[in-house]
């Protein structure tokens, strides 16, 4: 990602770094994204001088400034907006990416009554999918301009079809160029993958294939995509090895876990606003069992309370000594199954708390509205931290809360979760679908003697201090330097 | 499975080939049982000269017999009945293995929500499945005697403890036993093996590892296997060899499809009750579109009747063309999915009906209710055969409508039925999640022109013919050969 004798790097993500828009004095202005991701890939940019962040233009001022000549340099981010006819950027979001590819990925289809897959899915593909792919891939050749090399980071499943769109753009230029695919969500399994139709699975696979580098979070991801590659193309898979053989090319399949920047939540935990909602923190009841989601079907909240119930039903002596945190932000609420779920998850906390609760103590305390600053501050305070999504890319609340915690908090991790081939050693295990099992886990994680909370809460730390967000940078880094290196 | 100078062939299922009742008068008598696996197993008994079948005592009259000295001669049969406790066998039966098992292993769960796993689960493992096992192995001990050789076949999902239980109880002489387990349903992929709690996870696979050969219907369910004992065990999986290296041990792993008895079905075609059947199948009008399956969440009826709705709403010139006969066989209904799932079903093909039918045309004729004769007698005269199954361990259906079609009707089938290995390349590949495409698929069916007809369903006739269930029984018994001759 040195600049050099070499062409510009260019990241490439649907969400970008900044939203524009216009004051009522008329004026420009803009607000920084926040996110894991975008946290992410602003550490990719500190390592590439003059790099460009091309997104999708999401806003009216957006928009302008799409139109305007590019790159527009805003703070020290020199960021390109792609503009997408409104019609196939909802397509392309709201039918294809979200909820189909999600819904595979994440395995949360109920199978014998959905998908109902049809000409809609063809639609949505055709002229949603494809042509925001097609303009992604021209404004990053537009960007590369005659450069003969360059270094193209493409970003998540939005973008799937650009790696292909991209080599057919570039022309003779593809030959210099260096393209990765980061998939920030699991790779499922091939029969999983099977249920997309036919131009789908096939399509995504052979766009993927044209890359450079496909790279995951996991390496159980990484496998089941080359296993799925194998089967639905027929290509060579090397699974140990990390290489796809297909069309005479040979991909990069690797695994860079995600992380955070241990730096920034050390300097929010010392913030204004997190200490203020520490105050709303410490005052609750007992210890802290905690757990901070988006509000998605794959993060198994409502079987979490009930598992919580089964905890307190059995062991009663924990009454009053415990309150379960739940930070819930809010997230597609606009999908009826999210509606209906985000339903459930209330109406399950009101019963646990309607059996169990007293005058003096509430068992769950439940916020469906963003609050980071709380979150921060629980992150400091909890005892117990839950994380039991049935899947789950990686869950980055499993690391951000980990460096900052004060009491040596215990993690309860579901094995479904990408952070747990890092973390799993360190925490307690469960089953996502095991109710008894994740109630058992609750219970020995609040009462476990300190010395094992202090050396389990250590080892969490240091693992995550030893894979930064840094670190996954510098991984991919030393990845394009070989990449290029193999092929002279 | 030939005797000499070796021991007994020992099949055991949970079902057996026969089942008991008193009349008034005290007698006893039998009725014979029906349905795929019977017939095979009987097939594999032909073979086998003083073979002993075991399986669960299920009537009063049953218990009766397995209370008396064993084995107990019946027509040609030699049965040993065996008697569970009835709590016991309950749990194993309605919480294990329906739906526990059978749901994991055909992708039925609608994850976000179901199952919910806990110490109900434990109990119907420790007080259900595990006791039930242990009777069955004791009773295959018993019957082995002192015999230092015998061929013991276990079949199917209500059996997986058992091979591990029958070395403990055989003891030495499992030295020179030769023990198979096949499995009839699918075998999932690691992810979804994964849902069961672990002690059953591993458990099972623990026991499956213990057998010298473990057998499915395909290559596919066996691959999945030999992953899924990788992945959870560590045992070392060589996937193009078919063998699995565990504790010690080495363990084949074999895809024998199963298949049907030609001639049965041949005798049947011209039997009298199909005779008469076939005049209520021959006066629908217009061509014939069937499909014949048990009421199972799996077989996706409902997004087959959506399907052929879209195929009417596209093609208004079929309208009083085709009729889709549904011979559904009732099945588990007082599970309340199923229940719900038949509902869903009923309801719609009314709709279907009240769309597109007129006062001389129903475009669906559903019927929910056993009339096996009458599906023979539309086996034997459908254009069309629809298999659309989210997943399907084999469908014997498939091959049974092929031997005995005399139209040259054309299979649309799913590639996520078992069939779909051997029968895919000469039938329509859907894929049972897209309803416009199996919509296209029955439109192409309905109108292909007879050579192509011809050709496919002669291919599919031949190709059932080539692996009959002789075959089937034939492949195994070279293999038990092999296994005894590698052994030494």
């Amino acid at each position: 990602m040195t600049q050099g004798r070499r062409g510009p790097t260019i990241v490439v993500s649907n969400r970008g770094p900044v939203t524009f828009s216009r004051d009522e004095e008329g004026e420009r202005g803009h607000s920084r994204g926040a996110g894991g991701l975008v946290t992410a890939l602003n550490a990719v940019l500190r390592r590439s001088e003059g790099a460009v962040w091309i997104a999708s233009a999401q806003s009216e001022e957006d928009a302008a400034v799409a139109r305007e000549p590019a790159p527009y340099e805003v703070e020290d981010l020199r960021v390109r907006l792609v503009e997408h006819d409104g019609a196939a950027y909802d397509l392309m979001y709201n039918t294809l990416a979200n909820p189909l590819l999600w819904f595979v990925q994440h395995g949360l289809y109920d199978l014998p009554r959905s998908p109902r897959l049809g000409d809609d899915t063809r639609e949505a593909w055709e002229k949603g999918y494809v042509p925001v792919n097609r303009n992604f891939a021209r404004a990053v050749a537009e960007t590369v301009g005659d450069a003969s090399s360059s270094t193209i980071l493409l970003h998540d499943y939005q973008l799937y079809m650009t790696p292909l769109f991209l080599r057919e753009e570039l022309g003779d230029r593809a030959e210099g160029a260096f393209i990765s695919l980061f998939v920030h969500i699991p790779w499922p399994e091939p029969d999983l993958w099977g249920i997309l139709p036919n131009y789908v699975r096939r399509g995504v696979l052979e766009s993927l294939l044209s890359a450079d580098v496909v790279a995951f979070h996991t390496r159980g991801y990484a496998r089941n995509f080359m296993e799925t590659a194998a089967r639905v193309l027929g290509a060579e898979a090397d699974v140990e090895g990390g290489t796809v053989r297909y069309a005479g090319r040979e991909v990069w399949v690797r695994a860079y876990p995600i992380s955070i920047d241990p730096d920034e939540f050390g300097q929010l935990a010392g913030s204004e606003a997190v200490l203020e909602q520490e105050r709303f923190v410490k005052d609750l009841p007992g210890r802290l069992l905690l757990r901070v989601d988006r509000t998605d079907l794959s993060k198994n909240v409502v079987r979490g309370f009930e598992a919580y119930g089964r905890m307190l039903e059995r062991h009663p002596e924990m009454a009053g000594g415990v309150t379960f945190l739940a930070q819930l932000q809010p997230s597609r609420g606009d999908i009826p199954e999210y509606a209906a779920y985000m339903e459930a998850v209330g109406r399950t906390a009101e019963e646990v708390n309607a059996r169990h609760g007293t005058d003096s103590w509430r068992p769950i305390e439940l916020f469906m509205q963003d609050n980071f600053p709380r979150s921060v501050a629980a992150y400091k305070n909890y005892d117990v931290l839950l994380v039991n999504a049935v899947r789950d890319g990686m869950n980055l609340v499993a690391k951000e809360a980990a460096v900052v915690n004060e009491r040596n908090g215990v993690l309860v991790l579901s094995e479904y979760a990408g952070a747990h081939e890092e973390l799993g050693e360190h925490a307690l295990t469960v089953n996502p679908y095991d109710l008894d099992e994740q109630a058992d886990a609750l219970h020995a994680a609040l009462t476990m003697p300190e010395d094992e909370r202090r050396r389990r809460a250590e080892a969490l730390r240091e693992t995550v201090l030893g894979n930064t967000i840094d670190d996954w940078v510098e991984a991919q880094v030393r990845d394009i330097e070989a990449h290029r290196g193999h092929r002279g």
